[in-house]
């Protein structure tokens, strides 16, 4: 595989050999490392100096189910730190299976101009796509897709991107229909806004498969992945995340008490229920939607879906649980066919629909917006594309919004919205988000798994957890593996190595393994502290530190200390 | 002298013996002190856990010449470091006669509403002023003064520290008349705001003289103090200073090319001529104003203004040299009038007019304002007394206009607006933006004084001189002098220990008044550290390490690590 540079000062594209110190990086991994090694830490986000990077996942473009996940990253508009988003999709394994191990853009072109860039198996092509500027992601895919073929893969921004908001995200077009996947966090729409590229195509037809170093451990341990998924009570045909999708939390989450509600000022919302995955289900299947779809081809698990409203027309694919938090619960409103209706138009405009959501209920707070009336935060979403000043304030995220409209309670850990998960109520997501080199993110760590195991209302145990859950979330996110797929490989750490050792030939130990996912952190803790970041951005708003969270009524009280000695096993 | 604590969240005031740590300690010096000692450093500026601290310098109170500086302080909303900004009049001298080493605001109102608080003779009284409410700081003195007496000094906060902006500064009247003092750095009126504190109101009268440990010695070395300023070709009756105000130096640093032009794009502006100091002296006198006047009784400088429109009226007081680039060149206005009519208006606003002129400029580039077209800018800083959205993104300083509007060109050290010398003409005064634990700010370290002695353009030497210049600041804002009065203590810091001596008899030595400075650099030093701000803070805007400045072409070109050792020494 090669290293793919494109270089927007000059509008060229080249072919480099992989750099050894890359050679078995991917993912999450290699963005780290590119960051460090090439990226100056105190360079301006949206400047010529950062770098935007898309990688795939170690196993990325291989036939090992739900490793497709496309890595992308760059130092953060949002965070000022490291950042590495991922979606789902097909742009991964496109990627891969071009020969692409890293695509990394840089500079910015001198005209201001968008651009877009086609990857195929015939070449490189970047070209003007300036008659693009202002289109949705939606349109944009269609337009590229009419240029370069129905079946690309197209990677966009929309709007938000565009206009360089810190909480626009980059878009993906999956496998089916409707399908937006969104690497969404941190503001990398607004980084490859800032490049001047509008839309990657991948064309990946024809191109040979990845050659495997040992293709029957290979294969024998990709099997065995894939058996365990569908085996697994959580993964499997019969499991909640296949029949009920992401939204299967939202009953639990809601009676722990962490369902962020009216901007996170309770966490419990009365009229959850409407927005169950049950519910979900039902309305689908009865309108002629689906449930149970893939983002990408050849997962075994296959749990997404595809919203459609009253007549059966598409709205939204893939409805999620974290958008039905922040869009629904987060912002008072109660019913699915709004927060789809939401959900769409933040995809359109490439934005993060955590941000956005979180910025819409500080908002709210503020007077701009009515919680539980819909159509008042459709306008405001509208300010945002149309790029009103209101519109500019709102894309820049919750802080930036807080700060404008003079609101205490907002809801961020290094800059960065809260998931939805309220930490006062599940306090090891709250170490994650703080601690986390990412700011406030769940995908980092997520506690929710463990509530068994650790009381999510206790402090004692949640630092040990959350550096657990970080570790095995780098290792996810550097092999290109769907943090869904981890129940195979969670318990057994062989099976990742034999699946790795079995693409490359490495040769690689569990004890390898596990030096390599604390490399991750490392790598990412590290550009963070030459970035400027320190332990006192490792904090909880302070707000929730005093504010008790109904039902529970309690506030996040982990110690700052504990805070503080997350990584000190590293 | 005591410490006068007011608490907000009981509004009440008691009066405190004051610590033994803090009792040679004032000003500045003693903000720094206080904030390491009561306010976690990572506490939300705007949250109860801040502080609001009014100190008058350590030689406040006394016939001193220029020594009546007031510093007020906390952890700033703007920069999350500590502030302290300084003004004129006689708040200072009012304070310490009433006995108030420190005026330390606690907490916050339980019920947002607006307070005043009355320190007299005959006690303190802290009472609703939420009648206040909306009104700018010259209405605000105008029903305090209605209240309290004429000859109370009044110190308010205006719409924008209401609105809770960053770019608010606390207001001060001054010694005669229209006078407006500003401590407007760092967002302090937010603080205020914050505090729910419209106003404080002082009056002294009646009040004792100072006790004096040997009056002797500091009558005599005050005498000698003012004799020196009076006989220095600087400060002296025929000096630049008094003939024409802080505006003498509108030439020389347009000459130098340092002169901020329409948003720090070019360094000398086509027609300064119209606003150098010659001219506006001229045109005062013509019209009936006034030079030569003081913003405190008994400073022997005098180098204030009263601006009158054609018809003699009264616009602002005093007309000072970075309002004049900021609000002029900085906006392409080359008119005094003009200049005055907006300086006016971020006085009643309670704006820092610095903060507010780059946020405008910041504005005009991004096409929310014509350079050159004074209207246009009217009605912004109208928006901003309106608070509407595009106000309250205005009012927050020019990091955070620049952000939602999408411009890189943003002229901020430490999220502070530059005052009005380009660095990349005037490197010192880079490295002490840089470097200074305040952000950006002329007077933690001026280099335009010694721009005979160090090339401006050069690289050599500026490190030094601007610590060199930093430990002088240090010393004048702690013991509240005056910027301009340092010709006598600069040269001979014997006469500077004989006035604290005269004053307290600690028999200090010159080696103990090195020590003090070096103490106050490292206090305030350690609080940043402790609030996240780190080298990666130390640093000039991207932009002008790449962007040439004309008609030098220069650009910020001090090594980074020039800027990293600045303190080295300390």
């Amino acid at each position: 595989m090669k290293t793919l540079r494109v270089n927007m000062d000059r509008l060229e594209a080249k072919w480099e050999s992989v750099l050894p110190e890359y050679e078995r990086l991917g993912g999450r991994a290699l963005i780290a490392k590119i960051l460090l090694t090439e990226v100056p830490p105190q360079c301006e986000p949206l400047g010529p100096n950062n770098k935007l990077i898309f990688a795939p996942g170690l196993l990325g473009g291989t036939s090992l189910s739900s490793s497709g996940r496309l890595s992308i990253g760059g130092k953060s508009p949002l965070t000022g730190g490291v950042k590495e988003a991922n979606c789902g999709g097909n742009g991964s394994s496109d990627l891969a299976r071009l020969g692409v191990k890293a695509l990394v853009v840089e500079g910015q072109p001198a005209d201001e101009k968008l651009y877009q860039l086609c990857i195929s198996g015939t070449g490189v092509e970047l070209l003007p796509a300036d008659e693009w500027r202002g289109l949705g992601t939606y349109a944009t895919a269609a337009k590229a897709q009419e240029r370069w073929g129905a079946d690309c893969t197209v990677i966009s921004i929309g709007q938000a991107g565009e206009f360089l908001m810190s909480a626009a995200g980059v878009v993906c077009t999956g496998h089916g229909e409707q399908n937006s996947r969104v690497a969404a966090r941190g503001g990398l729409g607004a980084l490859m806004g800032s490049k001047g590229l509008k839309a990657v195509v991948l064309n990946s037809s024809g191109a040979d498969a990845l050659p495997l170093a040992d293709p029957e451990l290979f294969r024998v341990s990709a099997r065995r992945f894939a058996k365990e998924l569908v085996e697994s009570p959580k993964t499997g045909r019969k499991g909640a995340m296949h029949t009920y999708g992401t939204s299967a939390i939202v009953a639990a989450v809601n009676e722990m008490g962490a369902f962020p509600t009216r901007n996170f000022s309770e966490g419990s919302f009365e009229t959850a229920e409407n927005l169950y995955g049950q519910r979900l289900r039902e309305i689908t299947l009865e309108r002629g939607g689906k449930v149970g779809t893939t983002c990408m081809a050849g997962c075994v698990i296959a749990c997404c879906n595809v919203f459609v409203d009253e007549n059966g027309k598409p709205v939204v694919s893939t409805l999620q649980y974290e958008t039905i938090g922040l869009l629904g619960s987060n912002l008072g409103i109660g019913t699915l066919d709004e927060i789809a209706h939401l959900n769409r138009l933040c995809n359109d405009f490439g934005l993060d629909s955590i941000e956005a959501g979180a910025s819409l209920g500080v908002a709210a707070e503020a007077g701009l917006a009515r919680f539980g009336d819909k159509d008042s935060f459709v306008s405001l979403l509208e300010e945002i594309t149309e790029g009103s000043v209101l519109g500019r304030v709102l894309g820049q995220g919750a802080a930036v919004t807080g700060r404008v409209l003079g609101v205490s309670r907002v809801p961020v850990a290094k800059g960065q919205a809260m998931p939805a998960y309220d930490p006062r109520a599940l306090k090891g997501n709250g170490v994650t988000y703080a601690a986390s080199p990412m700011g406030a993110d769940h995908t980092a760590g997520n506690a929710f798994g463990a509530r068994r195991e650790v009381n999510p209302l206790g402090t004692e145990g949640q630092r040990e957890l959350s550096l657990k859950l970080q570790l095995g979330a780098a290792m996810l996110d550097s092999t290109g593996l769907c943090l869904f797929a981890r129940p195979p490989v969670y318990g057994d750490s062989q099976l990742m190595v034999d699946l790795i050792n079995g693409r490359f030939g490495w040769g690689w130990s569990v004890a390898d393994l596990e030096e390599f996912k604390k490399t991750v952190l490392k790598m990412e803790l590290g550009f963070n502290e030459k970035a400027g970041l320190t332990l006192a951005d490792a904090r909880m708003p302070e707000y929730m530190t005093r504010e008790p969270l109904p039902p529970h009524d309690t506030v996040f009280d982990v110690p700052e200390a504990e805070l503080d000695a997350v990584f000190s096993a590293l």
